[in-house]
């Protein structure tokens, strides 16, 4: 993509209103307008990196075996009436009241909705097990949104259910989620630290939040530093009960919780940081099915009320995320997974005759090769091109001058590092291909 | 996929509330699930054509250098008092009122969202033209929802603004468009029929709808039948100006503008069908830019109102209308482009394990071919199976039973022609990979 095509309104000021990094990066790297307060429009970069990290989350959903749907973003209000939520969520839910006065909300999370598809399509125990999930826009009418789109009102969120016919069955499907969250942190490049939640009497220790360490987290946690070293590339692959066990068993809790003189876990050996929600599982039975009457019939001919787990991922709140985790001073450093281009191409002297020709040919060599680059081809100065360069964070900046050129070489630069090499065309292109 | 493992509820019954094919069809495939009225579920198979309905949509706004944002469903009243259409635009909207009594709404359309974002971010013409698109959700709150996804309240639409200097450059932002349109209609396997349509005075004849051929559109056409023969495949190379004028002079008019006395094409030549909008394109000029204050800096110094246009694509409405115009007796006949599987494979014996154990391998092979397959493997009869291969309409059909695999051959079958041919293994992986 040509800079001078696309639509990447970078500011130079730090905005005002934004109290934390990922939001003032997002605003000041073009990514992202607030419309009102906590809704906010995507620009091009932004999107690009929303749609990196929701297809992400999609493939390691399939790979577990969840099966993809759609649900509508506006509810009927008797779907929530039937679990009883309905009086229950408060003033975080948007009511709505539609021109024939039937009571309406926007979804916030979607129980009700899937509890009662599940009912009306499936009747046997031979259909189970079965675990559905969508990607869509939720709303909360959060009293006071703030941090941009990490605590927005309107988010974009992976919700899966899971349903069985029973505990053991429920169990293994909240597991095949609990390594599924696993292998989607790592592939983006997070160190997501597995936090027992409080399930209530019904579930257990079938709770898990997901939070990633920042400073700029809203918890603090307690952990068994091992979970750091655990090693997440073993995720990729298939995980065998051991390892579950093993990862399972390590310590971690949010500081509400932890209780320092009944730790299992040496003082040496625990650490404690400030961490994200990113992700948050949990096992709740029959909760929905007996409030909503999905039953299946078992093997035995009965009918039983189906177990149910859900499973959330805050996808348009990762992508602030993975900023919190990944800056420096001048600006954003995205992991090569999710990064929204990887390469930056950096003419140096547009009016250059020479110079513009290298880079022009350079530009469509990279194409050729499916080498993913945006190519800074305005009409502006070195000082703003390598500014506005670093401030969107692309993992690799390609630097194209007149000096270089005379040598026969050009300048990569590693974003994250700061590292610097000279290479030829060929040296480039094989590096970046 | 396997069917075993998937989500495909299918219905043998017609339902009764479905009025016409496409949304009989859809209830029946297993494709959508109604919520409420007019706002529906999409499960896996519809999911899956709507998604390559977006991507092809997507390819063609990137090809024609649009450019990709995500605005919010939920906009603040204040930027429709601006335009004025707050008030003009009637029980339609679907208004909204949050926690702290803001007035908001449910974005039936993006016009003043756009300009708004435009007017902060631009400020030269030397950033013009600028042509912005988004998939997004959209919501009218129809007094009498009906056929379906069809016409739903809840619904995706791509819309698509340009920013124009001029009105020269606004017009052949408006052209390029047109040929988008019609490019994106024709890889969707879709005879389009550009009508004319009303811009008002600001455009002259700078507005068209889009509509394909179905028994069951709601809007009669009268159109040079030159306009069916015309070489769509030509458009999806580059297009010049003389074809581009030549397309623009057919005639086509819907039935409440059409002057048989006065009508250009001779009789012999003049075809009438029902129409299903599908997209509409319009120039506005400053209408919108003049109500919102978007101005920029012409090369002269002076500030100048941007001509706009607004170009729209019903994506959900374009998965009924693909079903409407490709279906029989049986079910759905999906084009290729927008199949959610390429090849349904039917397990005719189940129970025989050598059926099985072919089909199994038949299965792992087209994976290995990236043969996009979808596998009945269900413990179900011959007959059924047939029943729902024939209703979700996949292109091809390879059956594998006993008395094939004796002669060593498998049957495939064209969903569309109907035709059989029996072949071997290596021929058959070769024909469809």
């Amino acid at each position: 993509m040509r800079l001078s095509k696309y639509f990447i309104p970078t500011i130079k000021e730090n905005p005002s209103e934004a109290q934390i990094v990922s939001h003032r990066l997002m605003l000041r790297a073009g990514m992202i307008r607030q419309s009102s307060a906590g809704i906010y429009i995507w620009l091009p970069m932004g999107l690009l990196v929303l749609n990196k990290i929701a297809q992400i989350v999609r493939e390691e959903q399939n790979r577990a075996g969840a099966i993809e749907v759609l649900m509508p973003t506006i509810q009927p209000a008797e779907l929530w009436q039937q679990s009883g939520r309905y009086d229950a969520y408060g003033k975080e839910m948007l009511r709505i009241t539609d021109r024939h006065d039937r009571e309406m909300l926007y979804g916030p999370t979607n129980e009700e909705m899937i509890t009662d598809l599940f009912k009306n399509a499936v009747k046997s125990y031979k259909d189970l097990p079965l675990s559905l999930y969508h990607i869509q826009w939720k709303f909360r009418d959060e009293v006071r949104p703030r941090f941009g789109i990490m605590r927005g009102r309107e988010f974009l969120m992976k919700d899966n259910y899971s349903f069985d016919l029973n505990f053991e069955s429920a169990k293994a499907s909240y597991n095949v989620m609990y390594v599924a969250y696993l292998r989607t942190f790592a592939r983006l490049g997070l160190v997501a630290i597995p936090v027992r939640a409080d399930a209530g009497a019904i579930g257990g220790d079938l709770s898990h939040e997901f939070q990633i360490l920042a400073d700029t987290g809203e918890s603090t946690l307690y952990y068994d530093k091992a979970i750091e070293s655990f090693d997440l590339s073993s995720l990729i692959g298939d995980i065998d009960e051991q390892t579950l066990a093993k990862l399972q068993s390590f310590y971690a809790m949010e500081e509400e919780k932890h209780d320092a003189d009944n730790c299992p876990v040496a003082p040496a050996d625990l650490k404690t940081a400030k961490g994200i929600e990113v992700g948050h599982i949990f096992y709740f039975g029959t909760k929905y099915s007996e409030a909503m009457g999905a039953k299946v019939t078992g093997p035995d001919g009965k009918e039983v009320f189906v177990e149910m787990g859900s499973y959330g991922i805050g996808v348009s709140r990762l992508v602030g995320a993975l900023i919190e985790a990944n800056h420096d001073e001048n600006g954003i450093i995205w992991p090569e997974a999710v990064a929204p281009y990887k390469v930056g191409l950096i003419n140096l002297r547009f009016k250059d005759e020479s110079c513009t020709a290298a880079c022009d040919d350079l530009y469509q060599e990279m194409q050729k090769l499916n080498i993913d680059v945006l190519y800074d081809d305005r009409d502006a100065g070195a000082g703003s091109k390598f500014a506005d360069m670093d401030l969107i964070g692309l993992p690799w900046q390609v630097v194209v001058g007149p000096k270089g050129l005379e040598k026969g070489v050009y300048e990569l630069k590693n974003r994250r590092s700061g590292e610097r090499v000279e290479l030829s065309r060929a040296e480039l292109l094989d590096k970046l291909g």
